[in-house]
């Protein structure tokens, strides 16, 4: 469900809903300026550990929960001064240069701006040839990695959406940020970013006594906390106006994010266009379960674009109005998380960075999952098993190890119905971004829309041994009840028998020697000692637990890994610092092979010819690159956009029936006889030969690549 | 571009823009009860013959425009008779039980209403397991067969897409329907369905005079042509009232059949979810055609959803508000249409069914492509290179060669600017139904986007030979014209250097005596004889051609073929009506392969768990099915979700490390050691090894299937 990289920000989100709608890069630097010890590095991961340790120390001494807020909002603070520090830090010393990166993005057409022939439109971009083959290469990799090999239930359900599922899941409620207008151009700004910069501002200023600057950096911490209403106040109060032109700003207006349309033709159906993929599998949980003979636990799964109306949408792909996701929603038992296939991963090891070590400022846990679950870094098999599938997955698909780590949530900065949640995030030149979630959730979604349609979502389980069990039972006069509510009888029956047994005794009590006033929705009840028959405890033995599933939320931003493995790969030829290069695994690059010929003499064609379609009929896609230049340039062009693996075909081709094939990464060359070309490429792009394995199966060529 | 299906419509159809969204079965009946000779086929089929000589005749003898248009008319009207007739015995005669088939589709959720759980919104559906996993089979392989295969620049695009871009396209003027609300109950509906529906019960009342049958026979027959006014002015002259109801009706109103929404924070800019994926492309072609190092021909694609807000949707998948197309716009010169992989596919044999044949009432012709061309019922190779190509792409993944035909539009019914479209139609129970439209289009696009943006969208071809030819050459005196115009005296310079060769020495005649006034867009200038210093023929030579590319577009509805591939494959057991299954390829079946134990013994674990291990690792999604009942009773399970092999596990396997394979179509099994089963399911799977010939390598095996 949740998808969002604001590592910054998050410590004082109160809901996932609002997790999704944060920028990259608005960076709270501000931190920065208020920390008192704030010069280089180590003294602020000083003040962290210190502030760790006085949190940890205080929570032992029983404190009054308004001095421990106190002292975790200054952990808070310290934190994010030390993750600016460490982000500036990223920033100043780039091993991408970002600029040159773009430069290749937008020539070579991985992506572009959407639009941009009519001036474009922030937050759209449109993927070309190479970026839409790399991004289809990532989700069948990903649907064989998860869907097929864990036989999730794949499913694939509209974007829009009515306004009643919405309505359910919190999103038409929730999922907003507070915006404000400046009065004369009516330009839009996120109110808590105005008056954060505005208050940042005013701290610069001289003159201010200590007592005011202690009330702004109180206001400062709790930033993100204000209501509309409070917001409003202190933009009145601090005399905050729009930039630039310095005018009066509106009202404050919770402004949603979801765009909205209108279905059919009567104008009458509201409805949005989705903000996330998992509502789909939550309104299918009943066919999902049924499709799985009623076994649980399973998945679900769904890949496709989600949409939300950013104020002002940066960062490039990062963070877009329009995006891809790929989530998976583990439908199981809450009372038993282990996962039948956690031995398989156990030993799979992972950069694990959690709540304790970023509070007390200590190093990650590079350890195994298995491991991770016996500390106790990890709280669940299943969470185990996910975080381990995922870093596979990202590792596959070519996210460095070294750029990789999985963070968890701090406890205040969870949603409430979550009990644990970890990040993999991927090192970037716009610092650490969230690229997936995997949340550990309770049945938060299921329990929302069983509710707004009266319909039970649980799964059974037949127990091995029935269980009796004492519970109180209400008997009603069912005639007296019917005289009583007519038509709404039925519900009052319903609610009765759904009371817990303490409210039923309760009832009891209360019917020798008064009426009962029983409230249902905004009505009230009044049930008399007639319509009640008997209130007793009875013994019950049930053959069948019934329970509303948990869920673990394994959720991907295809978008932002698709980038994150362009600039991760992003590299320059040691020699030669005008020839960058993609260093794309064969798994995922957009085009696998380049077919050359050494110059356009008619002899080589039908061996280009020969060649490419056998490429493609093994269905390794291939380029054959015939432009004009000399065979050093066209390979450059080739790196460039990834492709792992060249055959060029020469006058010795039409002699003796060889041809070079080319490894992109270590530009050396080998000779192979054109009738074991294909499937020699085949084997390299499929992992089933390495090229030092190729390399000694065939002779070493030396010539052409040196002829730039 | 184009998607629709309702061939009965089509003939009335002004433009290209309209053809989606008609429904496709609203089939205009009434006018078999119009027909004067309507009874059996026979008659029907002779009445259409007869009218298509009469104007065959008429044209030849230089009629009227009034004339022959009252001739094609009667034409339209009889082809109707004759279509509806045909799509009646279709469901006379079903060979598909729809009830069973919808029972089927939901049972085992291939597809199912979205949000059922929500009560349903009308024209939206979610794929299930099995249909998400089909359509992804479906879209890989056209990606395949079209994208790798043709070296196709495949792109995508985002579907929120700003109002401009669909105003130069000429969706938002144009994408409309016409619409009527029941002034009481606000209920919406088209109002031409309902005029028609209200002129037809009106021709079955008594005591009409046979001049009021005429005009309302008059008027029946242009129903598709009325503009708002006339529509709304023929509404009240018959007292066309709101059906059930009985209610007055509301006065017409263009009904824009796009879903609106607002993109950014301000509300101020407005957008729509695309109504089709092709405009993706053309405001893309500038970097397309540089992707493509400025060579033409080549040809963009797209996989994706659109959106499109029917009124009243029906026919289950065939008519949803939001569908995945697959569009190819293939960029040519429209000097030159041949294609060079044309020798390729010459021999493809493929049901034409031409614009004369349709005339006349004759047959379809069934032969190869290139025999096509030569006698003339297709004009160009790329077009006829496309159909074979679709042909085969729908032929791989399972429409039967029985159900299929191409069927050319009629001269009347195609978009002004297309000059040859043929739709790939499939026979079901709904009629014949359009499931891929291919036309060869003119510049229309290209040109509206250039306009729109006043930038050049053009390919550029050098020349062999310089082209030396006399224009016309206006030299302007820059001082007199910048001193008239001021700002505007580029765009006048740009206009006069734009105009024609003869309507630049009309200028230079009228400037002898007068001044010249030109219009640019809705304003007027006007040029003195002072403003112009020459105006003269000179002799220029040209060594690069500048062109406007033409397009051919194959555009598929990827949910209505695979609506199709579904229904046209449901079969019934011979001797078991009961035992309902599917018979997809394995191509694009959505499991390959099941894997069952004989029974529960602990066993035949392992042996499953490795057979299912090592089909996954071949990327062969395959099921376990170890539900309880007969192995039968699971054979027939996974009969009826089309897995075309099945592995069993039983007591041999455990003793001789043997199991049994088995081929859904056929129901016959052999028996295959454990180590080799893996590889012989992939070899079967991807046409390596017929059944046939597996038969022959092993052993048949007689036993189990019988156990039902």
């Amino acid at each position: 469900m949740q998808f969002n990289d604001l590592l910054l920000k998050r410590c004082m989100l109160k809901s996932l809903i609002r997790l999704g709608v944060r920028s990259v890069n608005n960076s709270r630097l501000f931190c920065y300026s208020r920390m008192p010890t704030a010069t280089p590095m180590e003294e602020l991961k000083a003040a962290v550990t210190q502030q760790g340790a006085i949190v940890r120390k205080l929570k032992e001494s029983n404190p009054s929960p308004d001095e421990l807020a106190a002292a975790i909002d200054e952990l808070k603070i310290r934190k994010l001064a030390l993750s600016n520090a460490e982000k500036a830090s990223v920033v100043k010393e780039p091993k991408v240069d970002r600029a040159k990166f773009e430069n290749l993005m937008k020539r070579r057409f991985f992506y572009g701006a959407a639009f941009s022939l009519y001036g474009g439109i922030a937050g759209l971009y449109d993927l070309g040839p190479a970026g839409c083959a790399l991004k289809a290469n990532m989700v069948n990799y990903w649907r064989n990695h998860f869907v097929v090999e864990e036989n999730m239930l794949e499913v694939e359900c509209t974007m829009l959406t009515p306004e009643t599922v919405l309505r359910a899941s919190g999103h038409v409620e929730r999922f907003t940020d507070i915006m404000v207008k400046d009065v004369k151009t009516g330009d839009c700004y996120r109110a808590d970013h105005l008056l954060e910069a505005h208050l940042e501002k005013a701290l610069e200023g001289k003159g201010l006594t200590e007592e005011t600057k202690e009330e702004i950096n109180a206001v400062l911490r709790q930033i993100d906390n204000f209501g509309l209403k409070e917001i409003g106040e202190l933009i009145q109060k601090y005399g905050c106006k729009a930039p630039v032109t310095n005018n009066d700003l509106s009202e404050p207006a919770e402004f949603n994010l979801m765009f909205g349309t209108s279905i059919g033709p009567t104008g009458l159906v509201k409805g949005f266009m989705r903000p996330e993929t998992a509502q789909g599998i939550f309104v299918n949980y009943k066919r999902l379960l049924e499709y799985n003979q009623d076994k649980i636990p399973f998945a679900g799964a769904q890949i496709g674009q989600s949409f939300r109306n950013e104020i002002s949408p940066r960062s490039g792909l990062l963070r877009v109005r329009e995006f891809c996701q790929a989530e998976i929603e583990h439908f199981l038992d809450p009372e038993d998380k282990s996962h039948p296939k956690f031995k398989n991963v156990q030993d799979v090891k992972v950069k694990f960075y959690p709540c304790e070590a970023q509070m007390a400022g200590t190093d990650l846990h590079h350890v195994s999952v298995g491991e991770a679950l016996e500390k106790g870094i990890i709280k669940s098999q299943t969470m185990g098993y996910f975080i381990a599938r995922i870093h596979q997955y990202l590792a596959a698909v070519g996210i460095p190890e070294k750029n990789l780590r999985f963070r968890q949530h701090l406890q205040n900065e969870m949603a409430h119905y979550a009990c644990d949640c970890w990040d993999a995030e991927c090192k970037t030149t716009y610092g650490w971004v969230e690229i997936v979630g995997c949340a550990d959730r309770s049945c938060y979604d299921l329990n929302a829309h069983s509710k707004a349609t009266s319909t039970k979502l649980v799964a059974k389980q037949t127990l091995d041994t029935p269980v009796t069990r004492e519970v109180v039972e209400v008997v009603l006069n069912k005639a007296a009840v019917g005289k009583a509510f007519k038509k709404e009888a039925g519900g009052v029956t319903t609610a009765i028998h759904e009371m817990g047994d303490e409210e039923k005794l309760q009832m009891k009590q209360k019917l020798e020697s008064d009426i009962f006033k029983l409230t249902v929705g905004d009505k009230s009840y009044d049930i008399t000692p007639a319509m009640v028959t008997s209130i007793a405890k009875v013994s019950k033995t049930e053959h069948v637990r019934e329970f509303v599933p948990s869920v673990v939320e394994p959720s991907f931003g295809i978008g932002r890994i698709l980038y994150c493995i362009l600039e991760c790969n992003f590299k320059v030829r040691e020699n030669d610092e005008k020839r960058t290069w993609l260093d794309l695994p064969p798994l995922i690059a957009p085009t696998k092979c380049s077919v050359l010929p050494l110059s356009s003499t008619a002899d080589f064609v039908p061996y280009v010819e020969e060649l490419s379609a056998a490429l493609r009929k093994l269905g390794i896609p291939n380029k054959v690159e015939d432009s004009s230049g000399s065979i050093g340039r066209r390979y450059a062009r080739t790196d460039e956009i990834g492709i792992p693996f060249g055959i060029t075909i020469d006058f010795d081709t039409v002699k003796q029936q060889t041809v070079t094939v080319r490894d992109r990464n270590s530009c050396s060359q080998i000779r192979v006889p054109v009738s074991e070309t294909a499937d020699l490429i085949n084997k390299l792009c499929t992992d089933q030969i390495s090229w030092q394995d190729a390399k000694q199966k065939y002779p070493e060529f030396l010539a052409q690549e040196s002829s730039n």
